[in-house]
């Protein structure tokens, strides 16, 4: 089925309520843990294994994304790919969303296809679907996604390290935090790490990986390493030394760090938004190649980086 | 555990955005279905029939609720109720919820905790509980609610009416749009009236009973009793006739009529908000007593009031 596609220049209110659901809805392919789609009261939603994941996040325009740097298909991947992430950091897959959309009348139509289009597409990486949502009139352009999934064992939580497991890294990280340092320079490249901050790429595999291996506890990366590594120390009553030399400073991080005149691995350290994952691992646990070692748990509190207090910033709260 | 309470002049910024999720998470009691409640990247919740029903709604500020029209606990318990409703409209029942909100700093930290503490209220009235969420910083309030549910048997569709089945409503009907009347002419009285539109009493049991009876199509009436029967006459390709003599009008409809010149009978054919419920059922099925013939369903399509179509406005759409 071809999406139909409305004027190039129309705007939410020229589509309407059901206008606009009607067109978001075929931007929105149904998977087959779906038993009832969009359209009803509720969805349902198969769960095979007994209990459901689920998280949820709201996403507010120019504080989590920018019109004006970011398409919205990208915008639509990356709050999806926020939600995902936090399924994965789980252990888990997700199977299904639900997206609220809450926007002034004179938005143009076409962006919101393009979000929907980039949810959608996200989702599809991991054989996710978009089950349900509402959409209403407000002042300022906010997401609301809602997502479901299942784990094939038990959940990994943030409180299960224990002294003298090993600290692992999946996925990318830096890059994001790079890109947005470089966007608000009014730059545009490197593109590699511009992209990156506008469409992440979570290791979506590393989560059931970690709990299959054994994970002792996961988290996913969205306020910066130091930060999330500490929510897992905290939890787990533990201790958390991260390795600095234990990352590869990836070319484009040291071509930015050197042009805005940054030490790179402050973006390692405190970016968020890449969505890898940090998990802690029995000591001894052959890691496979999607898995680095940073760091190790030891008895004790607190995070410190090659045994030292970090004097940066870790971490972001709203309404201060 | 006695929540604790922020000093009565708080603000969203005096309490930060940690403070604000922890005095939100000792008001959220978690119930039996919770297998890992918030504060991990995700919640889990036990769904022991294999499937979760699943719905969303957004309400913001001025547009769903006004705050200078109803305490910050009865806005709570309304925007819960419009969810759970919808996991009664298919013949389930809630289990969790995820809340979301979006709002400015300045905002009185004790309105966001009686919100939650409405939320919680009305939730525990099925049994469910809130197990996650999201707050952040935007310039309207915007509340974001998931719920999650399940059903004994197989969901109830908008979908399934047939030719001959009995149309039966469940709930009182058009009472918050009485209250609505009433407010919006600046009055606060027939209290009643004004209460079913703070805070309505969906009849949470009648869902489940109804799919036990063999209900064949179910809605729950958000946007006025025509609208809404008239998705089930759509989605089941079916003619529905409304007869207007199966209402009891209550006195308080009665009253408000009389005072404001217009005939109650529109307040229950157009009103929403009450969150009634309307099902189809077999011809010759034996109704409780929560439910209440009010019209049949016939070969052909749309929706008629005794027999002739009817000139009211019939819901409501966003956008326009």
């Amino acid at each position: 089925m071809t999406a139909t596609t409305p004027p190039a220049n129309a705007t939410l209110a020229d589509l309407g309520e059901f206008g606009l659901i009607a067109a978001l809805k075929e931007r929105f392919v149904q998977g087959e843990h779906v038993l009832i789609g969009p359209g009803d009261d509720a969805a349902v939603v198969a769960v095979p294994d007994g209990r459901v994941v689920v998280s949820t996040d709201l996403l507010i325009d120019t504080r989590h994304f920018r019109r004006d740097w970011s398409p919205a298909v990208d915008i639509g991947h990356k709050a999806c790919a926020q939600n995902l992430s936090d399924i994965n950091a789980m252990g888990g897959r997700a199977t299904a969303l639900t997206v609220g959309l809450a926007a002034p009348p004179d938005l143009p139509a076409a962006w919101a296809l393009e979000l929907a289009e980039g949810i959608a597409a996200e989702a599809a990486l991991v054989g996710a679907s978009v089950v349900g949502g509402d959409v209403t009139r407000a002042d300022e352009v906010m997401i609301a996604i809602t997502v479901l999934g299942s784990c094939d064992g038990a959940p990994v939580l943030r409180s299960g390290a224990r002294a003298g497991d090993v600290v692992a890294l999946a996925g990318r990280q830096g890059w994001a935090a790079a890109g947005l340092a470089v966007l608000g320079r009014g730059f545009r490249s490197p593109r590699v790490l511009v992209e990156a901050h506008r469409r992440p790429e979570p290791p979506y595999d590393a989560g059931p990986q970690a709990a299959s291996l054994g994970a002792t506890a996961m988290i996913d990366l969205s306020d910066g390493l130091l930060g999330d590594v500490g929510h897992i120390a905290e939890d787990s009553g533990v201790a958390i030394d991260v390795r600095t030399e234990s990352f590869d400073v990836a070319e484009p991080l040291q071509a930015v760090g050197a042009a805005l005149g940054a030490d790179p691995m402050q973006f390692i350290l405190t970016g968020g938004d890449d969505h890898a994952l940090v998990a802690t691992f029995p000591a001894g646990t052959l890691l496979p190649k999607e898995w680095t070692p940073i760091g190790e748990v030891a008895v004790g509190s607190g995070v410190t980086v090659d045994g030292a207090e970090h004097d940066g910033p870790s971490g972001h709260q709203h309404f201060s």
